[in-house]
């Protein structure tokens, strides 16, 4: 089963929680294991687990990639002018494995799945693919 | 199937070789060919593959994520003060996807599947779902 | 269905796009819907998604690799020298799942899969298996 979640971000760089968007498809889905496959379909986001509780985690991890990936960099040649949002998309990565136990999203206490925004406000889409 | 390994980590920052715990779950499962996918349920901790014959790779590799995330940067907000090991979570990533071959987990020469504890030490949960 | 990519690289840093391979392999396993799960066997080199556009986003994203991951840094011990190939193949990953949706590889308009070299020129392998 393929799904596609849509969603839109407010910010030039921010984190989205998808988990229940992620967990309704697994519901939809009625299965008792499985692995769940997400994959955003842009080159400036991500997909990541990180902490579901304190959001100034999220703040932090924003501010140090911003760190890792300044926004401007002396010899950047993509005329877009957005090459960090690249980087830091390919650093956190496009894309997420996830079992299903019980027909549930197994994750930690703790974790939650985010849409990592680069380079927003923009509508972005996200393919999850349940496999049995 | 699914299992849990669990992981005692002796460090704050090490990365302990869990390549015998995944293959064992791929040689109970007794598949021809198949899919492993394995999550760790923390986010302070993340899953990788590199170099399973220099351990100084491996000391690098802490010492250089420690120059990429340093422990302590001006402005975090996260009152655990531990925002370092959850941008090394997220950098490194809590999940792989890893091809079952006659039996056998496929990975190169010098490769070894790696727990990569950012906390410790703390006792760890590995998730191994194993996909026909 | 498992199958191994060959891809020579030609330089010591560079992205080569295996889009059309992976695609091949699909188109192969001749299956409507499906995940596939690709592993870099090296632990020089990594696997990401990102621009196919513009090639100058690759040349940024190898220019500031290099700024997060020096060839150079005191301390390393690894006698190989080459620990900067290392933690890139790490911070950009050996994995990633794809969903094939009609039969074909669904990625978004601007998406290209890259094997990343980091210590080439070489000849790498990639493992490509389809799961239904």
């Amino acid at each position: 089963m393929i799904r596609r979640l849509t969603v839109a971000t407010d910010a030039h760089t921010t984190f989205v929680d998808i988990t229940r968007q992620v967990e309704e498809v697994v519901r939809e889905a009625d299965i008792d294991e499985a692995v769940v496959t997400c994959l955003v379909l842009h080159t400036t986001a991500g997909l990541t687990i990180n902490e579901n509780a304190d959001p100034d985690v999220l703040t932090d991890l924003a501010n140090r990639l911003e760190r890792v990936a300044p926004w401007q960099v002396p010899g950047d040649r993509h005329r877009e002018g957005n090459s960090a949002a690249h980087l830091k998309a390919s650093l956190v990565g496009p894309s997420l494995a996830l079992p299903v136990e019980k027909g549930r999203l197994l994750l930690g206490t703790w974790q939650g799945v985010y849409l990592c925004e680069f380079d927003g406000p923009r509508t972005r889409t996200v393919v999850v693919r349940v496999t049995p």
